[in-house]
């Protein structure tokens, strides 16, 4: 499976003429899935060639405008350049709200279905998944209602091994139950372990989106082991207080989360505009956890490469 | 007195790369007022180094997201940065009720008073007026309530000559009379005509704004001899009908509009996304109307020039 990010805006809080907040396009499969949406956000599509009406899913992390303000122009241009297929809205239930009173102050119907997917705010549970993948939400700690979210490969837990199949003639319908770790009984009533018939698969590709929270090692559980972390670092370290105050994270809350659920590789942003220099966030980040990396507007990750 | 008009953007519709629909920054006399405000127009302010928290005036044509969706986060980058001094928001009712509910959603109490005026939907009126200049509205006809402006230097009818005021010993007190076309009578009862004492003003500088509207000759007589004339003209001639239907303008409906009340400058804009050059609706328009100019992104207009 192939999972590919790409970072349409990474800065906090105001939009400038070469910073846009927060917005990032999930690519899992061939499937496109939007992350938070600010100001500006379809013009970076644009910018960097993302066909966004491919776009079927998108989350909304939290309603501060920097993640938000520019889902409704979205919304409105996909109706305007005649989209038909579904849209499917995952935000806290606030947001409903807000885009039916813009759309009736247009008089407008949208030519597509955009189903309306209420966040949750006190559970974490499955928001979507199909065959491929599925997506769950974040319980962050925000000040506001806020959602990270989880993007999960699904993949079975064991890997079939054919040569043994073949061997003791497994029915194509017990294939299922192999990946799941069952054992196999033949038609004589013997016993063939799990092992011996299959071997152990690989990590599924996962990606964990958390912006924005303050420090809130709750979430460790939740993220272990997924090969991509993107966690907000707005502040360094040295503005812990003001993290606080603010709901925010620094430098090394980052990195600490990432090095307890031992992330295959961090990313930070949301940074604060104070910084210009963004290498010193990074080398702050890494002291605690080396595989770190800075997002940076029209960067592309390929997990492949992770 | 000075007005400038600075385009922030001029394109209908949908935004891209290098196109920003409807945003236009009037600066008179050092007042800033905004007219209308799209997706991205607090970043095209800040490319074209205007300063918005001087803006404390904006006025929203009409609730087609090409017209606003970049207020909301226009309102909130101005409660980020601190501003303190009042803003004046004139547009139609339900904007009111959609900002309210964005700014809920996030919990914020805005840092600064925020007054909104609705627009009236069925008459013409004084928006606002100091001592220099007043703002009233156009009813346009666009299928959804929909508003121009029209700025209008105050100045008086009748300007003073200070040679004969000496002569005759006009009081200061009387001076305010004169300027308005009253005539003067001495302590002697002696009567003498304003004509000897004043002389013709000139016509006070004017902007009309007038977008998006289907053509209507109904606003010839509010917009008559303005300076400088903004209309609309979202197709060219050979799509008329597809104008009526969608409620907009062609090049030779602005140009006859112009025409007929006998402006100094029409600018035309509004263009639809699928015309790619531009000059052809130029000549079009020009061709009814010669006086005529293209808005373009980023350009600004000195009244003292036209």
């Amino acid at each position: 499976m192939s999972f590919k990010l790409t970072i349409l805006g990474c800065s906090s809080a105001i939009p400038t003429v070469d910073k846009n907040p927060t917005s990032q396009l999930l690519s899992a499969n061939e499937s496109f899935f939007l992350i938070d949406c600010a100001e500006g956000t379809q013009v970076q599509m644009r910018r960097y060639r993302i066909k966004f009406q491919r776009i079927n899913h998108i989350f909304i992390s939290h309603l501060h405008g920097d993640h938000y303000f520019g889902l409704i122009g979205l919304i409105s241009s996909m109706h305007l350049l005649g989209r038909e297929k579904e849209l499917h809205l995952y935000a806290h239930p606030p947001l409903k709200e807000i885009i039916d009173s813009q759309l009736a102050a247009s008089n407008t119907e949208l030519c597509y279905p955009l189903f309306f997917h209420p966040l949750p705010y006190e559970n974490e549970q499955i928001l979507f998944e199909d065959n491929k993948i599925e997506v769950s939400n974040i319980l962050l700690d925000h000040g506001i209602p806020c959602s990270g979210f989880l993007f999960k490969e699904k993949l079975s837990l064991r890997k079939i091994n054919s040569e043994k199949i073949n061997e003791y003639n497994v029915p194509i319908d017990q294939l299922k139950f192999l990946k799941n770790g069952d054992d196999f009984i033949t038609i004589e009533g013997e016993k063939i372990s799990n092992e011996i018939l299959t071997t152990e698969n690989r990590l599924p590709i996962s990606y964990a989106f958390c912006s924005d929270t303050k420090y809130n090692d709750r979430i460790v559980e939740k993220i272990k082991n997924v090969s991509l972390l993107y966690h907000e670092t707005t502040f360094m370290e040295d503005r812990k207080e003001r993290a606080i105050e603010t709901f925010h994270s620094t430098t090394i809350d980052a990195a600490t989360i990432a090095k307890k659920a031992e992330v295959g590789t961090l990313l930070i942003g949301h940074f604060s505009q104070r910084y210009k220099e963004l290498d010193e966030l990074l080398n702050e980040t890494k002291s605690v956890f080396d595989n770190t990396k800075l997002a940076q507007q029209g960067m592309q990750i390929d997990f492949s490469d992770l």
